[in-house]
């Protein structure tokens, strides 16, 4: 029997050997560099990829909330980073996670600093988290006050052990010059590392975005990259030049519910609750939401001619079809959408079907 | 002990005193006009919510998948219609549940029609659904062809009734003149009633959009109103008329996580994954992601200086400040954020707050 035989509905399906031909990709990229692979787990969100990742030699992992690392810890990590300013309202979570993981945070400022001084009871690492212009979140680079402060208060409890500086270049996301948001990056950590090395000579630097760490060779003296949509890519990071669309290594399966030959218009079920509403805009303004593979037994193949959901609402998509797939396709029909964004695809849908019809899991939404 | 006690991370708050004046004030028009309220329920997926208004005499609710039918079946509801073109390949889903509830769906080719034909096993109602001028689904309200097609493969069957037309004039959310979109829609299904009511008398029709069923007051011989986003509102309702700020009846609480004075910016856990990315443009082309009301026992207040989310990412979002909320904000600090989006929002966050502290269902994602 065929996984296609299990699906009815809006079906996230995930091809095992391109996620781990992604994972091996970067992994043995980060060992030819002599860096410590640390990804990003808000991708995945799973146990079970997770498993996959460990053969590959990835021994650490890192959430965006308390909840997702909770769902990452007591599945053999040596640690599990929370790359998000720690939210000081769930010291008590943190505590009761930190009895049994090696878990750290991220501070950006003194307030929270001072409550975790004042409310950890267990060991917890810290990175801070620096700023070297992509302006969303982080103690500017040049901000040694603010770096010193937090590091002075933090010395005040045994429990707050700093690990290093982390740094999520996100403007790879729109600046075209990848190389030179990475020279800045380098040497902002480059610059703290020498100026704070002989006071803590165990700090590391990590930095950690897909666009970046897929295309760059050169990453310095920084001693982990945190990258996280690798693992899946999407047609985001192809129209960023992170990776060939065949890398993207999960899909949208939806029923073709109606056909309008007229408009060239196909209608599926599957739209902003299933892929969430992230959108590439060509410039001529023309937006899509993701594009059309054809499905068979062994996966997906990525037709010639283009087709691409011009529209989604809560659970409609319209695509915007090609002569060949209008000419093929049929109502009831199964058609797969590579998604513009599959952390948050991955998220709407909350689980995974694998080719050979098995389901993986993923942290619940 | 105050439902703040309760948060420590993105929750999704609800005011039941404002949900059920929405409920009731959409109820007192129907009622007023004659027609019947079957509101569509894929915005409040809830069978608490769906109990507060059954007490305004709401009797039928619209799913917009099966798997959303199947949360709302076994409720007490008179009868629950998928407001979907029905997706063949969930036939034994759809028979399994009409052998005990009163179900409908909606029909727009001949295919589906066939296959309904050759698939049911129980009795199911159908509406075709007319496009009179939206362009996302349905049938020309012109293409009398392809409705008498529709109608005369159904007769085929004992167990597929005829309910009537229903249209879902979803260009009022980007048309100016909603009167005019609902001249448009009522003298469509108008038209429809004279042609089919003396070989169908029992037909009924069916209008549902937020937009228009708030701001419209002659609906003609329409029978039925199908709104869904009234029961919450939210900002691009506000946006476009519909109703006022005061009238939303949810909103994000967030935990605040860093303040940059400087910027005037505010770092919160709330982002995509909770809120959706769903976004208002002005003509500036300044993008706003929600915006911020400040929490109280009581429940919430809209601050006179407007602040909104300028930028969201998978789960951060920085808030543009005003002076008077970067005067009065710390970290650890709870915000509230008006959804752009509530049924999104909604459904990424899976369950409700109340403001008496109780937990409220919402079907799982």
């Amino acid at each position: 029997m065929s996984y296609l035989d299990q699906i009815t509905s809006p079906t996230l399906l995930i091809s095992e050997s391109i996620t781990r031909a992604n994972i091996k990709r970067m992994a043995d990229k980060a060992k030819r560099n002599g860096k410590k692979l640390t990804p990003h787990w808000k991708t995945a969100q799973s146990h079970e990829i997770g498993n996959w990742a460990k053969e590959y030699g990835i021994r650490e992992v890192t959430a965006s909330s308390i909840k997702m690392a909770e769902y990452l810890c007591g599945q053999g990590w040596d640690a599990v980073h929370i790359a998000f300013p720690f939210n000081p309202l769930e010291t008590p979570e943190l505590n009761q996670l930190a009895e049994s993981e090696s878990l750290s945070v991220q501070l950006v400022n003194l307030a929270t600093t001072q409550k975790l001084v004042d409310g950890l009871t267990n060991k917890v690492g810290f990175f801070i988290e620096i700023d070297a212009g992509y302006g969303r979140t982080g103690v500017h680079v040049s901000d040694f006050g603010l770096i010193e402060d937090i590091l002075r208060t933090a010395a005040k409890s045994e429990k707050l052990q700093f690990r290093g500086f982390y740094l999520h270049p996100g403007h790879t996301y729109y600046m075209p010059d990848k190389a030179e948001v990475y020279e800045q990056s380098r040497q902002a950590l480059h610059m703290l590392k020498m100026k704070y090395q002989s006071e803590f000579p165990n700090l590391v630097t990590r930095v950690g975005d897909t666009p970046g760490c897929a295309v760059i060779e050169d990453f310095g003296d920084v001693d982990e990259l945190g990258p996280g949509n690798f693992v899946f890519f999407d047609l985001m990071q192809a129209e960023l030049g992170s990776c060939a669309k065949e890398d993207i290594s999960v899909c949208l399966a939806v029923p073709v519910v109606d056909i309008s030959k007229d408009r060239k218009e196909i209608l599926i079920h599957g739209g902003g609750v299933h892929l969430a509403k992230d959108v590439l805009v060509d410039t001529d303004g023309n937006k899509n939401f993701g594009e059309v593979v054809f499905l068979s037994e062994n996966g997906w193949t990525i037709p010639a001619d283009r087709s691409y959901l011009k529209s989604i609402s809560q659970e409609h998509g319209v695509i915007k079809a090609s002569d060949s797939l209008l000419a093929s396709v049929k109502v009831g029909d199964l058609l797969g959408i590579l998604p513009i964004h599959s952390c948050m695809t991955a998220d709407c849908m909350g689980a995974y079907l694998s080719l050979d019809g098995k389901w993986i899991d993923h942290c619940e939404g």
